[in-house]
Order: C-alpha cells, then sequence, then structure tokens
C-alpha cells in the first residue's frame, strides 16, 4: 500500500494540471512529504460522473485531492485545492503570502485568483467548447468567447505590463496566484488564439513561468 | 467628509449584492465600525471601464471596496471582497471559520465559494445574456446554460438536502459560502429557471437566507 500522503484524482486539462504543478513545486522544496500518487480519470468517459467520484466533488469535475494524512479529507476546487495546499503544507510560505502577516498581498493574490477563477477559466472554456466540441457553428458564441479571452488577457497585461507576477511588492513574487491561471494561458490556441504577441507583459510571464521546473514537471500529469 | 470605514462601488446585480449583503450582515453585530458609503456604478453607461476606476480594479467589474481605514486599500472579486470582510472585521467569526482552528470546515467554505465563483456566476450570467441581451436567438446557447445552470442547483442541492448551510459541521453555519451565492439563485428567473420546487432542499435554503434582515438590507443596495 502507498504511503504517499497524497492521490490526484485528475486529467489532462487546465484545471487538472494546477495542483499537479503546485505538487511539483512543493515536491521541490519539502521532498517526499509532499508527494502524491496520481488517478487518472478519464472525462472522455465520464468516469467524474460515478457515484464513487460524486462522494469527492459533488459537482463531478477534477481535480480532485484527498489527503491521507488528514483523515482522507477531500477537497474540490482546483483553486481551493492550491489553497489548502498552501495552508498546510508550505509551511515556509515560498509560494504565497501569509494572511497574517502580509494581509495586503494575501489579498491581492486571492483577488487574482478569483479573476481567474470565474473569468478565465470558465470563459476560455466556453471559447473551446463553441470552437471544437458545439455540434453546430454558431460564429456569434465563437466571437463572444474569444474577445472575451482577449479582453481577459489584456487585463492580465495592465497587471504585467510592469511586473513579474501578479502578487506580491514590488514587481510581484511568484505565487499560486500563477500557478492558478498559468495552465489555462498555456492553452491560449485552443480558443482560437494564435499568440500571445499582443500582450507582451503577458507572455513574458508566461515565459517565466512556464521555464521552472516544477510547472514542466506538473504540466505532463498525468 | 465621510468618517465611514468603507466605501462600496456597486450597482444592483447578484455580484453587487455579495458584498452589500455581507457589510449590513456585519453592521447588525459590530455596529458603525463596519458602516460603508454607497457609490452606485451606472453599468448601463460602462463608468466601470473609466480610467479612475480601472486604477481600482484592471477588470472594469463592480464591485469594488475601498477600505479607507486601511490606507484606501482596494479590493476587487466579489468572493475576494468577501474574505477581507472577514478577515480583518468578523472578528468574532460569526460568518466564516477559523483557519487555523477550523482548517477543514474553513477549506469546505473555499471550496463552495470557488464552486459558486467559477460555476454558477459565471453560467448563469451566460444564461442571463442568451436570453436577454443577445442580439440574435441561439437556442443551442440558451439550452445549454439553462440546462448547466440546472445541474449546478442540482449539486447545491445534493449538498442541502439533509443540511442548513453550505458549510460547517453538522446541518452546518451560515458563512460567506451561503451569502457568495444566494444573490445569483436569487435571480434564478432569468436564467429561464421559473421556480426552485425542483430542488426542495436548495428551495428550503434559500428561503432560510432570505429571511434574514441583513440580508435583505442588503439585497436592496444601491
Amino acid at each position: 500500500m502507498s504511503t504517499k500522503p497524497f492521490i490526484l484524482y485528475t486529467a489532462g486539462t487546465p484545471n487538472g494540471h494546477k495542483p499537479s504543478v503546485f505538487l511539483e513545486e512543493l515536491k521541490r522544496i519539502y521532498g517526499s512529504s509532499v508527494d502524491y500518487d496520481v488517478h487518472k480519470i478519464d472525462i472522455s468517459k465520464n468516469i467524474q460522473k460515478e457515484p464513487w467520484f460524486i462522494k469527492l466533488n459533488p459537482n463531478g469535475r477534477i481535480p480532485v485531492l484527498v489527503d491521507r494524512s488528514r483523515n482522507d479529507f477531500a477537497v474540490f476546487e482546483s483553486a481551493a485545492i492550491l489553497l489548502y495546499l498552501e495552508q498546510h503544507y508550505d509551511k515556509e510560505r515560498k509560494f504565497a503570502f501569509d494572511p497574517v502577516k502580509q494581509p495586503d498581498e494575501f489579498s491581492e493574490m486571492l483577488q487574482w485568483i478569483f479573476f481567474a477563477h470565474g473569468g478565465i477559466g470558465p470563459m476560455q472554456g466556453q471559447a473551446n467548447h463553441f470552437r471544437r466540441a458545439a455540434p453546430e457553428e454558431i460564429p456569434y458564441a465563437i466571437k463572444r468567447y474569444t474577445d472575451e479571452t482577449k479582453r481577459l488577457y489584456g487585463v492580465m497585461e495592465i497587471r504585467l505590463a510592469e511586473r513579474d507576477y501578479l502578487a506580491g511588492p514590488g514587481k510581484g513574487t511568484y505565487s499560486i496566484a500563477d500557478i492558478n491561471v498559468f495552465p489555462w494561458v498555456g492553452l491560449h490556441k485552443f480558443a482560437g488564439i494564435e499568440s500571445l504577441d499582443e500582450w507582451p507583459g503577458l507572455k513574458a510571464w508566461f515565459e517565466r513561468v512556464d521555464a521552472r521546473k516544477g510547472v514542466q514537471a506538473g504540466m505532463i500529469v498525468p
């Protein structure tokens, strides 16, 4: 029987990659104490809608993290998984800000996490749907969601034009705010956006994050 | 000059009502120390896209909270505003769980906040758009987003069938997880959902939250 502390139920999607990227980053600091078993969920077969999975996440979506070292506590919603791992397992606060000692930076980080979770994720997801999955071609919807994704990238550009990372003092510090949105930006072509050249600050940020070993390891899970 | 500690930039929308509901709840416990000036933003005139507002929120969206008592610190994203107010101004933890002493309940609360922020809000918003604002009638999109809103209400039903509130031990405790999604559920008719009868647990929860004086006061702001 495995003694790794976590099970990550996941698939190769942007939301699935958020926790695997963060776990790989944590492993590079904290080693085997944050290692994890990967349970790949075949979303093309709707495994995530089966009753055993609905008990873990009533929404029937990946990713879900189960923490064996804390009574098999289950966490759903990708951003909630990042915040859970951060609170319990990043004791040195390498990837976030201390809510008590750095409350403003902590709030900024949350603001950008929610911005991505309610904006870039769902809107880019709709662009993907109407471009790649919808049974009929609906030009109005394709344009609506590609335009909205571009607008949201423009919002990130406002923030990143003179900063290295989304949250933190000065030019910012790499944090789970960056991890939370990086996998979505990486999939921009699926949303009909050929390149990031239009947003040079965003593009430089993307390359900066993409160069990290932990990110590269997390993006190929499962 | 006003001495109220906050300015809330808002409009009469579900996301706008989240912070006004919470501020009204807090006022009933903590009094004038959490009072706020309301700055109504006419979103039909795109005031939220003007440069002075973009400095507060680069995304050009209401609501934004400015905290006069903490150096005019500005918070955007409705759920981030709830968490900010909770951390700094709900000293008795009347509306949330202590992240250190109740970490599992705190995580559950975040999970349901993210569920609503990335699911019910954006999907119900798209249902509203295709039913009420789109320049052409697109049956596929209307059905897609109304069906998805219903599915998400069904997820809340799984949780609320035997509970009073979304997070907390036993039958749950009223918290910002409930405040965060209540104004969206209240607008279900805009998404083409005539009543909540299909989801009795959700309906009972809605009536339970709706009966609160603070909620009623917050829902008519501005």
